[in-house]
């Protein structure tokens, strides 16, 4: 059967997530039921990242098989049809005819996500559901320099949901860069996988080196204490977008 | 009476335009009703540009005359915390007291708009409503060669609606920029003020251009027309941003 690697992007806001859950809209559920609609099949999408809740994506990437091998252009184009009729906040950028080694979620080799604060008196009135509003001033300088203790591969039980199913709460951080443009802070993440949670985590404790109420000890602290009740307030998912996956 | 100037940002969508209209929701109302909510007084704001519905601004300027002087953080914060508690799609950017000279409307010596359209084969899902979608692949070089026999002193009757009330058609455009930035094209236009309509006509007309129907020759033609019949497609309120006025 033919696989095809779809690119997507979706405004998380109506969805419970990007995983099928029973009795609520999800990313994956919209998209199979636009598969169904566009060849009869019924299919499960597996996608690299499982969003929560309210987070977006530019960038997510799944795999599916099909009986047929359509043309990438009208897998992408009925897929679309079929999603905008549904009223679906969903669209496909790309899909690819790929191998069947090709797997969306095990063959990732590197996870991007962008975190977005505004950080302004007023609140967002565009951008309502896609930022994080923080009205006090953030150093974003302190914030920069704080993040870098966190690279590298570390015990992040601290950064993980207590509902986290990883084996394992090692993971590999390979950047977490804090860049302030104008009223907006910009927090760029990445590494071959994250627990859960752990952005919104990590940005959350990031927030309180920004206003002043932690120091970048303070977060080393939190760190090392490899416990979920050192992590200061967890980042609303608002504010998160995965942006890109890369394979081999 | 202390008079205040008022800098706006607001999601168009909800709103059929910034102008109060019976029984249609208007930002323009919005405000009016919650700065009654703030100090109870019944108040006529004036706009700089009188956007029309679904159109969106980051940079909107308004003025008020309140009974009292209270302090600008004071009359941000709180006209905010009415409009959030109101779920509108309004906010306050900044709030500043001002000489009675100041006229939001009358003093302004530059408006200048941004609009955006996502130029790729996919819709937008994160952007619906903020963006024009254009599928198919658009020349924005040749868009911004012909954009420049629109700049100047014109007769603009062309490029505004037969509706427009201004009493003359002719207007100074000083910038008219078009701009690919990956799938996004952002098309930038300046002038002391515009004609009703006249930025999404100008911007329609450049579609044209980008798509090869229409060459800089074909748009010229069109203004020295001077007749709205010879307009191209009027472009969707939804890309179009008021994003700066100027004052002296």
């Amino acid at each position: 059967m033919p696989r095809f690697r779809l690119d997507i992007e979706y405004d998380g806001l109506p969805y419970a997530g990007w995983q099928r859950q029973a009795g609520q809209p999800s990313v994956q559920q919209a998209i199979e039921e636009a598969i169904k609609k566009f060849c009869g099949e019924e299919v499960s999408l597996r996608g690299a990242g499982r969003t929560d809740a309210r987070v977006h994506a530019t960038g997510q990437v799944a795999h599916v098989d099909l009986v047929k091998a359509w043309p990438d252009d009208t897998v992408r184009d009925a897929l679309n049809a079929y999603l905008s009729q549904a009223g679906e906040r969903v669209a496909i950028l790309a899909a690819t005819a790929t191998s069947d080694e090709f797997d969306a979620r095990f063959s990732a080799i590197a996870r991007h996500y962008v975190y977005r604060i505004v950080n302004r008196r007023a609140p967002p009135a565009l951008d309502k559901g896609k930022v994080w509003w923080v009205p006090k001033q953030l150093d974003a300088e302190a914030m920069q320099a704080a993040a870098r203790v966190l690279l590298g591969r570390h015990d992040f039980t601290t950064f993980r949901s207590t509902q986290c199913q990883a084996s394992s709460p090692l993971r590999t951080l390979d950047r977490l860069d804090v860049e302030r443009m104008g009223e907006i802070i910009e927090i760029r993440a990445s590494a071959r996988s994250f627990l859960h949670n752990q952005v919104r985590s990590m940005v959350g404790s990031l927030k309180r080196v920004g206003e002043g109420a932690w120091t970048g000890k303070d977060l080393k602290a939190a760190l090392d204490a490899q416990s979920r009740a050192a992590c200061s307030q967890v980042a609303p998912p608002d504010g998160l977008f995965l942006v890109k996956v890369d394979y081999p």
